[in-house]
C-alpha cells in the first residue's frame, strides 16, 4: 500500500492521476495548508522539506514529482506509463518532466511563493514577481505548445507519465494569466485529459476530502 | 560517440564528470555564453531552450541535467554509477537530483538570471532577489548538510551520479555568500569531489577550451 500526501490544487494531482493509471493500491491524505500542517513537526517528519507531494512507501518516503511519476512507472510495469527499458525513450520522458518540474512549475510559483526568493517584507518586489508571472509561464507554454508536445499526448501517441503533470499544471494557466489561444495545442490536451475518467477520479478524491 | 553542450561554470560540469565517471566516448562543445552564442540560430537548433547542458546522441539529443545523469547512468550500467534496477533506490538518486535542479539551482539562479522572473527594466527587484540569495541558498543546503548527504559520498559508502550535481552546485557557494562553516559535511564533501583526477579533467578540459 502507498499513500500520497497532497493539498488539493497542488501539482500532488499528477503523482495521484498516475497512481491511478497504473493500478497501484494507494491512499491519499490531504496536508491542510491552510492550516499550515506543511509545516507541523508530524509532517515534517514525512517530508522535511514541508512540501507535497510526499510518497510513503513499504521502503521509505519519496518526494519530487518526477521522481514520484518515474518512481510508479518502473513499479508497475504493466501500466506502461513510461518506456522504461530504453535509456533514450526513458530520458525523453525525464526531460520533459524534468523542464515541467524546474522551469514551468518554477515560474508559477513566482505569482504566489515568492517569499521562497525574496525577503517576505519586500511587497513591490513580490508584486514585480507576482506581474511577471503571465509573461514568463506564457514563454514557457509556448515553447511547450511548439516543440514538446508531440500530440495528441505528450509523447505521441502513446500516454505516459508526462500527460498528467502537463495537465496539472495547464489547470493553473488561467490563473497565471496566460491566453489560452496562445498554446492551443496545449489547451486540446488539457481537453483531451479532463475527459478521462482517472483524471475525474483524482480530482473527485480529493475534492471530498478537502470539503471532509 | 556523444557530444555534451557545455559553458564554463554552469551545471554542465556535473554531466561532464559522470560522462567521465562511465567511460563514456565524448567530445565536449564549448557554447560561448559571453557572446551569446546560446541564442544563435545555430544553438537554438540544438536546444530551443537556449541553455546548457545539451547531449547529443545518436539518438537525437537530451537535455535536463538530472535526465543527463539519469541517461549516462542506464546507458553506462557497467560504471554502476545509480541503482538502476532498484525502483526505491534509483527513485532517491532522482529525488536528490531533482532536488538540486527545481530547488537549489532555482535559488542559485536568482543571483545573476532573475530577468526569467522579473521585467529586466525592474532594478530593485532584481537587487531584492540578489540580496536574498544567501539566506535562501543557506537553507537549502543546510537541508542537504543534515538530512540528504548520507555521506562520505551522497547515498553514504556507494558514489553515484548524485555525486557531481552536487559538487557542481557547490563550487557556486561562495559567490552565493554561503557560509561553509554552517555546512560542513557539503564542505567535505566538496573537497572529496575536487580530489578525484575525474573531476580535475573534467574542470581541466572545460578550461582549456575556455581559454581557447
Amino acid at each position: 500500500m502507498l499513500t500520497l500526501y497532497y493539498s488539493p490544487g497542488s501539482c500532488a494531482l499528477a503523482t495521484h492521476i498516475a497512481l491511478i493509471d497504473a493500478g497501484a493500491p494507494y491512499t491519499a491524505v490531504r496536508v491542510n495548508f491552510a492550516e499550515g500542517e506543511q509545516r507541523t513537526p508530524a509532517y515534517l517528519a514525512v517530508n522535511p522539506k514541508g512540501r507535497v507531494p510526499a510518497l510513503k512507501t513499504e521502503h521509505g518516503i519519496l518526494t519530487e514529482t518526477p521522481t514520484l511519476l518515474a518512481y510508479i512507472a518502473q513499479r508497475f510495469p504493466a501500466a506502461q506509463l513510461a518506456p522504461i527499458g530504453d535509456p533514450f525513450a526513458f530520458a525523453q520522458v525525464q526531460e520533459f518532466n524534468n523542464y515541467l518540474g524546474s522551469t514551468a512549475h518554477v515560474a508559477h510559483a513566482h505569482l504566489r511563493r515568492g517569499t521562497r526568493w525574496v525577503d517576505a517584507d519586500n511587497t513591490a518586489a513580490l508584486e514585480a514577481m507576482t506581474k511577471y508571472v503571465p509573461t514568463s509561464v506564457t514563454q514557457i507554454f509556448e515553447l511547450i505548445d511548439s516543440k514538446m508536445l508531440k500530440g495528441p499526448w505528450v509523447l505521441g501517441d502513446t500516454y505516459s507519465i508526462c500527460d498528467p503533470y502537463l495537465y496539472t499544471l495547464s489547470t493553473w494557466l488561467e490563473g497565471d494569466g496566460v491566453d489560452l489561444a496562445r498554446i492551443p495545442r496545449v489547451r486540446a490536451h488539457r481537453e483531451r485529459m479532463a475527459a478521462r475518467t482517472n483524471v475525474q477520479q483524482a480530482q473527485a478524491e480529493q475534492s471530498a476530502t478537502a470539503a471532509a
